[in-house]
């Protein structure tokens, strides 16, 4: 039978039917259906296909060691939140996008360590404590932390400006279920506009900011990982994340504080900023 | 408002109500609900998600100038045989998919030249008609050609193998609308496997071969372009094409001529193969 618009579809989903894997069988056949339904609705002309091959392409292109461009096309079009969203704990800490900065490991470092090895802006205390959803305090708690810089770049973004992993450290929380580190807070900062996600953003009249955040995966035995962000309180587009992913339970005060006592007790001078994140972790189903 | 899986994809298309190209808001609004669609559908772990940015990755990491691996993985989804099909005219000669090799372009012939640069086959002859839909001759109408070589290999596939140019033409119909050339028969041939495609085949189970054909694209003043191919009769793989593109009435008998004096009407030798490939072409629309 010749394939039409109307048998197009049919005979796709029946070419994967052989697919060994079914779950690799379910999805190829979703997408099937989607993309055709997509397909159908548009009416693509010849020239437009054209356009969405090459737009594809100059993504993948995009993509090198410390580029992940797709990853950014992901966010932009909801899907990494969505997809974020469909697999975060119904209890606990929300989860929110990984992002495309999370590229290189993050350097182990100790509770109360600085992961601003710039030097050069206010001191700001990041600190919390990890439990399960029931209150109890998750000791040797793995949270790995990374963010940008007070001009809003990763470190992967400025080679030769930043030392690598300048905002990235790897702690584990103490006893009581409790973590701090030093840093600086983070700027708002625009994604990566220079590639073809940023030419959608400009052609779409978006703007490319995200709210300033720190980013967060925290884990520990027994219990479901949890990918998520403390958003700074005040910072600039929290009403309008290019990426779509602030909830409102992360976002934190970043307090300012004058007291020597407080500031001598982290070790840093007065004036600093103070901030306090807990994490609460949903035990691993199954198992 | 936060993100929820309800309110993601209302997000997402509100976000594009600002692109001033309505075309453009029309299919990102439509591709927002189709891509979330499908995300909820499938309900991928970030695993999976993570596993569909590293495969769209490596195929744009494979695209380079002789390969365009998205457009075969839009082939062997069926979404370039139904754009093409979508926007192929109501009457005459039907179009079927472009194919990844039209990436070159092809050098201009006389009539009756050979694309066989090769000179190690056995002759084949190619010739028709091209007519308007009414019957009416086209002279000067535009053909390109362009087929792989009896390996199942296009020039582009074997630098240093094969010339540039080798199995390609552009030629004119004469004054009565006829054409012919002189070639080889071109053998069914696997799409290239050595990419993400083809690690997708293999993990479904499915063939990469095509029948074997001769690309066409036919053009004349007054009237739709068309892309198609003519379909070797009899060739392995017509019913099962992997990127879904035979149309019966592409397929075009190559028949076997021992006749010396047919064969020295084209100057070739006996016995040679002779295929008629008539093209019909619509009016131009509109204008
Ligand atoms: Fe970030
Ligand atoms: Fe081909």
């Amino acid at each position: 039978m010749d394939f039409t618009v109307e048998t197009a579809t049919a005979a796709v989903i029946e070419s994967f039917q052989g697919a060994p894997d079914p779950r690799l069988r379910e999805v190829l056949e979703s997408l099937s259906r989607h993309l055709h339904d997509f397909v159908r609705d548009i009416e693509p002309t010849m020239a437009e296909w054209e356009a969405a091959i090459g737009f594809l392409t100059a993504v993948g292109r995009q993509c090198d060691d410390t580029r992940q461009e797709f990853v950014l096309l992901s966010d932009v079009l909801g899907v990494s939140m969505l997809v974020e969203t469909l697999n975060g704990a119904e209890q606990g800490t929300e989860s929110t996008v990984l992002g495309p900065f999370h590229m290189t490991a993050s350097p182990r470092r100790e509770l109360g360590d600085t992961i601003d090895l710039l030097g050069t802006g206010r001191p700001c205390v990041v600190s919390g404590r990890v439990t399960s959803v029931d209150g109890t305090p998750l000791a040797g708690a793995e949270l790995d932390v990374w963010q940008c810089s007070e001009d809003g770049f990763y470190d992967v973004q400025q080679p030769g400006v930043q030392p690598p992993g300048n905002g990235r450290g790897l702690f584990h929380t103490g006893p009581d279920g409790t973590y701090w580190f030093r840093t600086v807070i983070p700027s708002h900062y625009p994604i990566p506009t220079d590639g073809p996600v940023g030419d959608l953003l400009t052609a779409t009249g978006r703007h490319p900011y995200r709210p300033a955040h720190i980013h967060f995966i925290a884990g520990a035995d027994g219990h479901r990982r949890v990918t998520t962000h403390a958003f700074v309180g005040g910072s600039p587009y929290l009403e309008s994340d290019a990426v779509f992913a602030v909830k409102r339970g992360l976002i934190v005060d970043f307090t300012e504080s004058h007291d020597p006592a407080a500031a001598a007790g982290f070790g840093v001078d007065a004036p600093f900023t103070h901030a306090t994140f807990d994490i609460v972790l949903a035990p691993a189903t199954g198992a």
